[in-house]
């Protein structure tokens, strides 16, 4: 009974490296669309986010009946636990490059981003591929040395959200209202992103340790 | 056995209530802070996030040894991990209001909303202090009937957001970007605490039914 409690474990976490690969692409895809004013992949975005809300769905279907069956205790009930945890995180994660493109899409045929925020915004965006790129390495191997580099990433990110705020209300700023809006809102949604990463990293190291992480406290 | 697990989970559902009713009192005193520009309320506000983030990692330690010791499956194991679900959402609001209170406590002397957006957002304010009365009600008696209502004035929120957005992009809006950027955020964070309520909802649908509410699949 144990080996096929463990088999279905490998499933359920294959299922959330699954569900971490489908968020990147959105990632990766809204800030594409962004960047070039290009609906079509805006709308790949959006039509995508229904298939990460399934994934999710099934997945906890697939830890509660898990839990269910098996009565894990100690540390499979809390790698289980956290499972459901991280589900909530990564479908939230694609709710926001969810929100991402439908900024593209608003603004069509226009760049929403103007010119003067362009390396700030692509900078957001890289800046939080290369999270996700860790997160999966942290999901896929437990590696807590790689879940301190996220928190570093997660600090540059609060800097560069703190570079886009400094932009909006300078003297410099001729694009409006309405674009520092756009902007405000875009600036939450990566930063917000980022933090979902940084929870999921926390969340491993519960699930590993059994401790809540440093900063999570 | 059976009859200390029930009673174990009246106390657990006793410390959500417990939760609601601090993540309540926060969200109205960062609302006086707010629109009183009153600093003594917003410190006492951004205090007492520790609590609710301590009440919640109590809350989830307890939930997840009892998931250990007694091994519920069925209605037992759903009404758990939506415990674990609802106490992250609550935590979530918390934070809200928190940001709420921060932002009062940036521009003070000053009051951080413009004369022209006080009834906007005192509206808003008084709608998720609504909003989460029900919800405390729904957490209490299981009230699906209530928590359709809650559905209503989350729409009631929404169209209340549209009119701040509408406000700040209108001809009338003499106060600059600093403080359209201030209100832009003030109106996401309104606008997440009431779709954490809503999810809150649909998580005790969840636990009373076994099924997603309509609105989540």
């Amino acid at each position: 009974m144990r080996d096929m409690f463990h088999e279905e474990l490998e499933g359920i976490n294959t299922s959330l490296l699954g569900m971490a690969a489908l968020v990147k692409e959105a990632l990766t895809q809204s800030c594409q669309a962004l960047v070039n004013a290009d609906l079509a992949t805006a709308e790949k975005v959006i039509a995508a986010d229904d298939a990460i809300d399934n994934t999710q769905h099934d997945l906890d279907a697939r830890i509660i009946n898990l839990m269910a069956r098996q009565q894990p205790v100690a540390t499979d009930l809390r790698v289980l636990v956290a499972a459901l945890r991280i589900s909530a995180d990564l479908e939230r994660m694609g709710d926001l490059a969810h929100h991402v493109a439908k900024l593209a899409r608003m603004r069509y045929p226009n760049k929403a981003v103007p010119t003067e925020l362009e390396a700030t915004i692509n900078n957001m965006g890289t800046t939080n591929e290369r999270i996700t790129e860790k997160m999966i390495t942290v999901l896929q191997y437990r590696d807590l040395t790689r879940a301190l580099e996220i928190e570093v990433d997660d600090d540059e990110m609060d800097k560069l959200h703190r570079d886009l705020i400094s932009t909006l209300v300078g003297d410099s700023w001729t694009y409006g209202i309405e674009s520092a809006i756009d902007m405000t809102l875009l600036g939450r949604y990566f930063e917000r992103f980022a933090d979902h990463a940084v929870s999921i990293s926390h969340r491993v190291y519960f699930m590993v340790t059994g401790e809540y992480a440093a900063e999570e406290k």
